[in-house]
């Protein structure tokens, strides 16, 4: 008995059932119900005294829901006497409230980083936070992974496209470098889309600094939220002579017209993976999903056996 | 100018509102609105520096939501660099899970307690607890406050009952002190429901200590929640000879099918107070509903201007 746990919490309960499978362990049994009220109940149905426990939850949509669920989870993991109390939170919601923008805002990402702590969390694994920063708002110990490879071995191994010809677009100045990191691995060159207003109140001008004339544009972005960003940039690179656009994320937030907006772009085909659980009715033809249970599900077992897992990083 | 503000979140905006009547200043300017993936946004809409900042919120249904908005303000507000961060929660939400009552399980009311104090509230003002015990699940300040005397003038003065003939009635074990307090105050004696399974997998029997005989019973309760104990309850004293049963409770959870219940039972008016608001599909001929806004006022005041509020408790 290696003394090692794996919880499902119920945001995504798919990934982690794929999570423990390639860890060759059954998921813990847990219950998650609700009062009459609408108080969450959660109940352990094993003994885990003495156990490494990792807890899989996202923090999407319904996020509060999702968000109390792992709080109250912890909770009970630790008074249950767990000897480490491991979050894997794939995707790690409130992100983009990440510094004051205006006067008077929270900051509610750290926020969020304190309230995991204080309800007994030991260690957070989590997945291209939407800023790298936010690691330094905790205090425990985090583990940050990267979805680059997987979406890039896609491309590579599995999408068909003349690679020769590629060129990796970053929708907006802060994701140049994980365009970069793509790059790199596609052997590409990169673009950027440099929004401006010109003027307060006027339409937003999307200008693409470096040449797609002819390329199979890759646009790379963490989170695909509403989708208006990505349809535009897509229509701008074709406007700018590409041949073709894919877009790729690893966080598929997809709220609102999103689905429309994608169905009705330019965009070829959109990756992403499946760190939030995508629901029947935003199925798409235009959409393929990958699956990070296999980097979860070692990213788990080198934590749990203390070896390194830097290499999962990169 | 008094350096004193007042906001409200979403439970309850009336009572709010009222309680800024009461105190005689407008409620602090801020919105709560969702971004469209279901995240909290929160904007602060005047300057509160250096000031006293009350925010009043029930934790009620639907409940994670609630506490969500009001962990957020509270960094919001810290952050805006509020003198004090002080925090109404009329009806405090989790307070059943206050133990463990089974291998395992969280002690939710606790881990809510931390929450708020890791979100940066300086001070807590409550409203009967369902425990007494949980003021100490906080380290910071507390000040709570008890229904009794609003509910008992209610009976004194407006109810039109026979007051040499009431017997106040616990409707278990855990709420005798509570009604040996209105019974004090309505110089009446008190009886106990006294609930137990005489094997595993038996019914609950209901039996009366205390001689309720001819009597106008009034059931006092903290937390009328689906309503089904209260609705036995009053069924049972009118059995033992009871001549009529009133009910009354601080929190309305009601939930289920609780409206249901008490129309269909014996018990001939449900006084309740205003620490939840009651929606409108929840209303019932039966139900009389008192404001506890001037007790919550009353002891802002006196919070924001450094005077004893012991007076209030009892
Ligand atoms: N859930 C959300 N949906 C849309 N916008 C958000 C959300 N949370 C925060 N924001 C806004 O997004 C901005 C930060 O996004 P970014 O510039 O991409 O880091 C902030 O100004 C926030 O007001
Ligand atoms: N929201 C809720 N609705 C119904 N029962 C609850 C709720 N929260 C906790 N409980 C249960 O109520 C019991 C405590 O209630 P009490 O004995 O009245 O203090 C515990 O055993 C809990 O399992």
């Amino acid at each position: 008995d290696s003394k090692l746990k794996i919880f499902s919490l119920n945001s995504n309960r798919e990934l982690a059932e794929e999570i423990a499978d390639n860890v060759g362990i059954p998921l813990g049994k847990s219950s998650v119900t609700h009062f009459s009220d609408g108080e969450i109940q959660i109940n352990i149905e094993e003994s885990i005294r003495g156990y490494d426990v990792f807890i899989v939850q996202s923090t999407s949509q319904p996020v509060n829901e999702n968000l109390m669920e792992l709080l109250i989870m912890i909770d009970a993991v630790k008074r249950a006497s767990a000897r480490t109390v491991n979050v894997v939170i794939p995707y790690y919601g409130y992100a983009r409230q990440d510094r004051k923008a205006r006067s008077r805002e929270p900051i509610t990402a750290k926020l969020v980083a304190n309230l995991l702590e204080t309800a007994g969390a030991t260690r957070v694994v989590v997945l291209d936070l939407h800023a790298p920063q936010i690691q330094g708002f905790f205090d425990i110990l985090i583990d940050h992974l990267v979805a680059v490879p997987l979406l890039s071995e896609y491309f590579l191994n599995e999408s068909g496209i003349d690679l020769e010809n590629v060129i990796v677009v970053s929708p907006d100045h802060g994701g140049v470098t994980r365009a970069r990191k793509m790059a790199d691995r596609l052997k590409a060159p990169i673009a950027i889309i440099d929004k401006r207003r010109p003027r307060p109140n006027v339409a937003e001008v999307m200008n693409i600094v470096g040449n797609v004339e002819g390329k199979t544009a890759i646009i790379i972005d963490d989170i695909i939220d509403t989708a208006g960003t990505i349809s535009i940039a897509a229509s701008a690179l074709i406007e700018s002579g590409a041949k073709e656009v894919y877009a790729c994320c690893t966080h598929p937030v997809l709220s609102g017209p999103a689905i429309q907006r994608i169905d009705d772009s330019v965009i070829k085909e959109l990756i992403i993976t499946n760190s939030i659980a995508l629901p029947e009715e935003k199925n798409s033809p235009k959409i393929k999903q990958l699956s990070v249970a296999k980097l979860l599900a070692e990213t788990i077992v080198r934590v749990h056996e203390q070896k390194s897992v830097s290499t999962l990083f990169d």
